[in-house]
C-alpha cells in the first residue's frame, strides 16, 4: 500500500468538490444563535443586513441544508490555486522513526499564503453579486487582509482594510502585498471614522488593537453607500466555505483507501480546523465512522482548554453581536510576546458546541516548543510553516511519537494552513534564543471572566 | 481543445523525468571551455578538483552525453515540491483580450521560492556522496543561499553562506530562512578569510559586493578540510540540473498535444532560461521542430543585447576561471536603483553560444514596465511574482498583445521562476512612485569593455 501513495496527492480538477458541506445540518445540538447586543434576542437576517451581504447572512443562519452549491465563478477561482496537495510526510515519518503514517493538507500554495483565500473569494463573490461597490475588514498581521485583497481584485471590488497601526508600521510587507492587489490599507485607529477619531483624541499615541480595527471597519461599512463588512474567521459562513479543505482531504484519502485515526488542526477562531474536520465530523455525527479530532491552541491564548463556554462579545469594543462560545473574555489580550496569530479571545460557535458535546479534544502547546517543531518540520519536509500552522505540527509530532512508543501504525492527518515568509521576525527571535513562553495565570483569567456579560 | 486544458497541468509522480537533458550534446558549436586564469589554458578536471565536487566537474565538462540519470535520492527530494505546475493563464488571456494561448511554468511553490532548488539539491547530493563535510557559497539577495540551505539540511551537510553585507543587514528575512535550515550566514566581507580581512582593512566601512563574497566562499572552500564551493547559475552543470523545468514543461504540453510557438524566460546568469528551453532547443538543434526562444534581461544589465561575446572573468575579484560569454565586463555594476536580481555581468556560456549562433533572441526591458506587468499579472493570476520572473511576464504580455493586433492565436510559454514575498521593498517603491529606470550609457559600457582581459 505504502509504495503506491505518492508524496503529494493532487485531485484532478474535475474531482474538486462542487458543494460546500454544512456540518450544522448533522448536529443534534445546533450552535446557539448570535444575540443582538442591545436586546439580547437572536439576531435576525434583518438585523444583520446593514453589516453583512444578503446571501452570506442566509448561509450564516442556515443550519439545516447539509450541502450548498459552490457557484461556478468561485469554482473557477479555486482552480487557480486548488486542489491543494495532500502530502504524505514520508521524510518526517523517517526522521521521527515512527510507524505512524502522517499526512498534511497544505493550504499555503497561494499568494495570500494561507487557507483564508477559500472564504475571501466566496465573500467577495456574494458582495459582487449583490451589486456592492466594496467591502471593509480589519486585519492584524495581514493574512486575512491579503486574501481579501486578492479576492476583491479578481472581482473588481473596492477593498478597504483597517490594519492595526503597529502591524502597519512594523510589518510593511503584507501591507505592500495588499497594495499590489489594489486594496486601500489604513492604519487603525484612523481619522476616517468616528470611533477612530474618538480613540485618537483619548489616546494620541496608541498602537491600535484588533478590537478597534473591527469597530472602524464595521462603522465604515455601515456608513458608506454600497459597502458591507466581511470577516475571516469565527462565523458559521466561514466554516462552511472552509469545508473545501476537508472535502478535498477526504476525497484524496478515499482515492487511496486511507482512513485517518486522528485529525489535527490549529485553532484560533476555528476557520481552518472547522473546515478540515467538517466532512469527517459529519460521518461521526451520523454514526457512520469514528475519528479523534484534536484542536491545538497556544498556551498563551487557551480558549478551549481554559476558557468558559458562555455568551460573549465577538469584539473587544462590544459593538458586535454576542456569540455562545469558549471564550477567555472579550477583554483578554494575549501576551505581547506571543508571536503567531491564534490570538482571538473566543472560538467558532460550531466548534464550541462540538467540543462541549465531547465530540472533539483540545490541547494547548507552548510557543518555544511550537517553533522547535516548525524548524524540525521545515528541515525535513522543506516547507517553512507559519507559526499558527506549527501548532498543529507540534501536536502531530507528539502523536506520532506516542505511536512510536506504543508501536502503533496510526494514520495522522493535520492541516498545514500556511507559510511563514512574513513571520521571520519571530523565527529570528527563536534563533537568537530570545523567545519565551507565557501562560496566563489563574488570577488573570478570573479577572477576565469577571467581565463576561450577564448570561441570557 | 481549449475546454479540455485545465488551469494547472500537473504531471503524475511517475511521469516525472528520470534523466536530465544535456543540450551541449546536440550543439554543433560547443560552448568554449573555461580557461585557467594563470595559464589561459582550458581548465582540466584536475584544475577544478580543489574547488568543485568530482561528479559535478564531470558534468561540467561533459558535452557529449545527451541524457544523464537523475539519482534516486534527488528524485525523492524533487517529489517533495515537483512536478511544478504548468499553468494555463486563462485569466491573463481574458484580461488582455488576446487570441494567444499563454502558459507559464511556475517554479515558486517551494520554500526557497524559486527554481534554484533544482540545482541546489543536486549539488548537495554529489557533495554528500563524495563524503564531504559541507559546502560554501555566496548569496546576494539570498534566493540561492536559501535553496542551498534547504538542500544541505536535507542531506545533513554543513552550509556556509557568505552574504553581501548590505543584504545581510537590510534583508534580514532571507537570512533567517537560511538559519532555519541550519546554515551559517556570514556578512561579507568578514574576518573569516584572508581576502575578507584584506578588504576590511582597506575599506573599513564597505557594504560588500557579490564579487567579494564569491572570493571569500572560494577561499573558505579551498582552505577548509572536506569542503567544496558551489554556485547557483552560469555553470553548465546548473543548466543541466535545471533542464528538469523544460522536460516537465514539454511532457505536460505533449500530454495535451500543445506545441509552443515561442518560449520566454528571464535571463540573469541563464539558469532558468537554459533549463526551460533545453529540450525544445534540442529539437531545434536536431532539426525536428522550430521554436522562437526569447531571453529577457533588464535594460540596466543588458549582457545579451549590449554585451560583448568574449572571454571574461566569472567574478569581480578575477580569481575564478574565465568563460567565453556575453559580458558587460567583470567590473560592471548595475545601478543601485535596480531592484531585482539579474545583476550578473555575464551569461551562461551555453546560452551565449546559442545566441551567437542565431538560435535564440534577446530583449531588454525597463524596470518600471516590469513592475507594471508584475502587478497586472498578480491581480489576475493571483501569484505575486518575483521581480526577476516579471521580466518574462512583461515580454510574454508584449508578445500576447502583438498576437491581438495580428489576430494570431500563437502559443506562448514562459518561465515564472519564483515569488516576490521577499521583494516587497521594491514593490513599495513602485507603489509610492519612487521607482525609476536606468540604462547604462555607451560611455559607461565602453569604459567597462576596455578592462576586458586580453583574448586568447
Amino acid at each position: 500500500m505504502d509504495k503506491e501513495i505518492p508524496y503529494k496527492i493532487y485531485l484532478e480538477e474535475d474531482e474538486m468538490p462542487k458543494q460546500w458541506y454544512n456540518v450544522r445540518a448533522d448536529m443534534k445540538h445546533k450552535p446557539a444563535p448570535l444575540l443582538h447586543p442591545a436586546t439580547m434576542q437572536p439576531m435576525t437576517a434583518k438585523d444583520l443586513r446593514p453589516v453583512f451581504c444578503d446571501e452570506l447572512i442566509a448561509q450564516e443562519l442556515n443550519d439545516t441544508d447539509a450541502y450548498l452549491d459552490i457557484p461556478a465563478e468561485i469554482r473557477d477561482f479555486y482552480k487557480m490555486y486548488r486542489p491543494s496537495p495532500l502530502v504524505r510526510a514520508y521524510c518526517l515519518e523517517k526522521k521521527l522513526d515512527t510507524p505512524a503514517h502522517i499526512y498534511y493538507k497544505f493550504e499555503g500554495s497561494n499568494t495570500s499564503g494561507s487557507h483564508k483565500l477559500n472564504s475571501a473569494i466566496a465573500q467577495a463573490y456574494y458582495a459582487k453579486k449583490q451589486g456592492l461597490k466594496g467591502v471593509t475588514t480589519e486585519t492584524g498581521a495581514g493574512q486575512w487582509g491579503t486574501a481579501l485583497s486578492m479576492a476583491c481584485s479578481y472581482f473588481g471590488l473596492d477593498c478597504k482594510v483597517y490594519m492595526v497601526k503597529i502591524s502597519y508600521e512594523q510589518k510593511p510587507f503584507r501591507r505592500e502585498v495588499m497594495r499590489t492587489y489594489g486594496a486601500s490599507v489604513t492604519p487603525s485607529p484612523s481619522m476616517d471614522t468616528k470611533i477612530g477619531r474618538k480613540i485618537l483624541a483619548e489616546h494620541p499615541g496608541t498602537n491600535g488593537s484588533l478590537g478597534c480595527a473591527i469597530s472602524e471597519a464595521v462603522e465604515a461599512a455601515a456608513s458608506l453607500d454600497g459597502y458591507r463588512y466581511v470577516l475571516g474567521s469565527v462565523l458559521n459562513q466561514v466554516m462552511l466555505h472552509q469545508s473545501i479543505i476537508g472535502l478535498e482531504t477526504k476525497a484524496a484519502l478515499d482515492k487511496y483507501g486511507v482512513t485517518p485515526d486522528i485529525i489535527i488542526g490549529c485553532a484560533g477562531g476555528g476557520s481552518n480546523l472547522g473546515g478540515l474536520i467538517s466532512p469527517f465530523m459529519g460521518e461521526k455525527l451520523r454514526g457512520e465512522k469514528d475519528y479523534r479530532f484534536l484542536a491545538v491552541e497556544p498556551a498563551s491564548c487557551p480558549s478551549f482548554t481554559r476558557g468558559k463556554f458562555a455568551y460573549d462579545f465577538c469584539d473587544t469594543g462590544m459593538v458586535c453581536p454576542l456569540a455562545k462560545m469558549y471564550t477567555l473574555g472579550s477583554n483578554f489580550i494575549p501576551s505581547a510576546n506571543h508571536a503567531g496569530g491564534l490570538r482571538y479571545h473566543g472560538m467558532s460557535p460550531v466548534l464550541s458546541q462540538l467540543y462541549a458535546d465531547g465530540l472533539m479534544e483540545a490541547v494547548a502547546v507552548e510557543q518555544t516548543a511550537v517553533f522547535e517543531a516548525a524548524e524540525q518540520f521545515a528541515r525535513v519536509e522543506g516547507i517553512l510553516p507559519a507559526p499558527e500552522s506549527s501548532h498543529a505540527i507540534k501536536a502531530a509530532i507528539d502523536e506520532a511519537l506516542k505511536c512510536k512508543e506504543a508501536g502503533e501504525a496510526k494514520t495522522i492527518v493535520f492541516g498545514l494552513t500556511g507559510t511563514g515568509y512574513f513571520d521571520m521576525y519571530a523565527y529570528e527571535k527563536f534563533h537568537d534564543g530570545k523567545m519565551t513562553d507565557y501562560i496566563p495565570t489563574e488570577a488573570e483569567l478570573k479577572e477576565s471572566f469577571s467581565k463576561l456579560p450577564p448570561q441570557p
